[in-house]
């Protein structure tokens, strides 16, 4: 059975209302931005005072679309907005995104009540106060940034829920751009019907969704909140950063989304309760959200695989003082990598191949150690500066998948190094900067407090 | 007076000792890379066993060039380095940079002996077993990764020192993509003459160095060190990363530069008594090494200026945290900024311009707050995502250098957003891709503990 929320994201027909002729205006890219994203389903343009935009046929009303319309996307002056709905719910639009700003986060609350009125028991709302939302599987793509300013991320199993548009649309940028997938994004905003709760509710229930990633300043709801929290996190991890933890954060939360926050040590324990993740920051979210669809490491014995010293030696400091511990390998396995890297090499923990590594030794060092039932995950540091290693190491790590553990990569570098940091990401494989924040993620997967 | 370490940095002529006919060799990666770096000095190639080498004359030994040759680069297998040390010296090279390695990182101490003994009072030597060094000034580039797997960064105020080749490579190659600047980079390997305290009492000297930063796994004279780091400090700001903190980090160092580290504790301690600024990790030491060279903060007071509410939330939250203040403005102030920003933009602290941000807004916005005298540092959040902000915004920011007050930006994305952010940063204006990057980075140029 479709889920009620599905027309979001899976609308078979789409309506922008408030398509402007003038290309800059937010109604107008996203309808271009809808025409242009691969969405296979049937795109109308509404504005009462254009016959055509952009070489299409405008409505003048939504009502005047001849076809049934699934979903309509609203950006149009917030006091146009409810007869905008209005319109919306006589032509049984079943889902609608209200993009327009001047709702509760400026004071007012009323017209959202009635927006919220007109809308019961007939259509679902997301927003009003959104950036947008944008399904890669579908094609489905509402966000109102142009694509040369903001990126849209890859199919992947990541949703992102937003409460912010702006840290929405920043994140999705970065995703883009460092090969990292999703499965859907959306920003919730001002929240007058849809709000974060449900979206647990729906993406728990997704099959394309492995991992569920949140930004929120306050819940709609808390109770409800933390009861569809807990039910998701059953069903796969959910990594929930909380933003206006401070009384001046909150209050900045509230002239933004129009809410109060609450307490950040309710929060904190609330999250702990229903067995979701915490992040404490924005690097934490996508740091962990990328790495908690690997399989859970069965103990906390780390391999450490390295081409450079130093980062070995960081990522040892790091390991031991996260909790996790180093893995010892057996004499045997020892011997088999001897036999596979120049004799400068350290077999150890880290496994040092040196500034001479190539894509055979590390082949044959990953497989060595992951077939080593005292090694539970590995962090293979992959510095691409030097000449001797070949790009297809890329594809050796993807490989060891196979062995069903934790193998995450640490590279850093410029552009040659994000080319294979990206292929290795939307390979599924999470790739970190640094070793810290490596063994973070790794720690945060291993559910060590 | 020249420092005796500047025919490093400055040489009028270069040997590389050990230029294959193979391209893939070090050593010919580090002769063609030094033709193809804008180096205006000699360049001459060394091989005993070939006539020329990529179109040029080659010399069987150093010895056989007829001109002065103030520093030679060898790149040759180690048990050959003591007798090309040797010829140099008879040569009156004046500085020698040994990449090769297997020397005390092996166990190999007695060689290193040997050649320090050769050089002694007759010439200085950088290595053995570093990956090379680097002046955007001059020009001179003898590190031997390909330009197209690791990127130069650029002319700027900072020297990077790194015991750690392959960390080093890294870091610069990252700084080469953000648009950061470096002054010069070195790295110091195994230290048999030449070791992190003198780079700190030259760097220190150096005019075009503003801010030294420092990766150490270890000194190699624990007092002489900390003694050159204090002497330094005094002069400019001293960035410093510790690594191999744990007992199993201190033994992966030990077998990849052939050094023992000490005790964490004793370190950090020290470094806070020389006026150091410590960095716990590779992030910080960048992210805190781009700030240090802004005016320090006269007090605590920080605006924030954004154009996403979620950020702006996160950005209270930290400053609220780290120790630093929300600065106030006064009515007036407001009143001029409100003239200037949409009814909808919220003039507080944050103060959030909303997604309908410009160029303008921004400007006049920077300009009214930096003219307050309640205010002693800004975070700039620009979410470049959004249409309405024009790129020339980078300019108006970079303009805010007049106040002396320090100005930082938080920006995150794809690849529109770097162009912007490598355009600030080549400028100085140091950009963080959170709003707790941002704040921690501004905590510690403000000193506060």
């Amino acid at each position: 059975m479709m889920h009620e929320l599905d027309c979001f994201f899976n609308p078979r027909s789409v309506a922008v209302i408030g398509v402007s002729r003038n290309a800059e205006k937010i109604g107008s890219i996203i309808f271009r931005n809808l025409l242009d994203s691969g969405y296979s389903g049937a795109v109308y343009a509404v504005n009462p005072n254009a016959e055509t935009v952009f070489g299409k046929r405008c409505y003048r009303s939504v009502k005047d679309i001849g076809g049934e319309v699934d979903l309509a996307v609203v950006s149009i002056p917030a006091q146009h907005v409810t007869q905008a709905v209005s319109e919306c719910a006589e032509k049984n639009v079943r889902a609608c995104i209200i993009i327009s700003a001047g709702f509760s986060e400026t004071g007012n609350k009323e017209q959202e009540n009635e927006i919220a009125g007109i809308a019961k028991g007939r259509m679902r709302i997301v927003g009003p106060n959104v950036v947008g939302l944008y399904d890669p599987y579908s094609g489905l793509d509402t966000v109102f940034n142009v694509k040369c300013r903001q990126g849209r991320p890859g199919k992947g199993g990541i949703a992102f829920v937003s409460q912010s548009g702006a840290f929405g649309a920043a994140m999705m940028d970065w995703c883009a751009n460092e090969g990292v997938g999703l499965s859907a994004f959306v920003s919730v905003g001002n929240r007058l019907d849809v709000d974060e709760a449900d979206m647990l509710d729906y993406f728990a229930e997704d099959e394309k969704t492995a991992v569920i990633a949140m930004y929120i300043e306050s819940t709609k709801n808390g109770r409800r909140f933390f009861e569809k929290l807990r039910k998701a996190a059953e069903k796969k991890p959910v990594v929930v950063m909380k933003a206006g933890r401070s009384r001046e954060g909150s209050r900045a939360a509230q002239s933004h989304t129009g809410s109060l926050a609450g307490s950040a040590e309710i929060y904190s324990g609330a999250f702990r309760q229903a067995g979701a993740v915490e992040a404490k920051n924005a690097e934490e979210l996508f740091d962990f959200a990328k790495i908690m669809a690997l399989p859970k490491p069965a103990g906390k014995n780390v391999q450490i695989i390295t081409n450079g010293g130093g980062f070995g030696v960081v990522a040892t400091d790091t390991v031991v003082k996260s909790g996790l511990r180093l893995a010892s390998i057996s004499g045997d396995a020892k011997e088999a990598i001897r036999n596979a890297v120049p004799p400068f090499a350290v077999v150890d923990n880290p496994i040092d191949l040196t500034g001479s590594s190539t894509k055979e030794m590390y082949e044959k060092t990953m497989e060595t150690v992951l077939q080593q039932d005292s090694v539970d995950a590995a962090i293979v540091i992959l510095l691409l500066q030097v000449a001797s290693l070949e790009s297809s190491v890329v594809e050796s790590v993807i490989k060891m998948k196979k062995y069903l553990k934790p193998v995450i990569v640490c590279s850093t570098g410029g552009e040659f190094t994000g080319i294979h940091k990206a292929l290795l990401e939307s390979a599924g494989v999470p790739v970190y900067p640094t070793p810290e924040r490596a063994v973070r993620a790794l720690k945060a997967l291993s559910g060590i407090k």
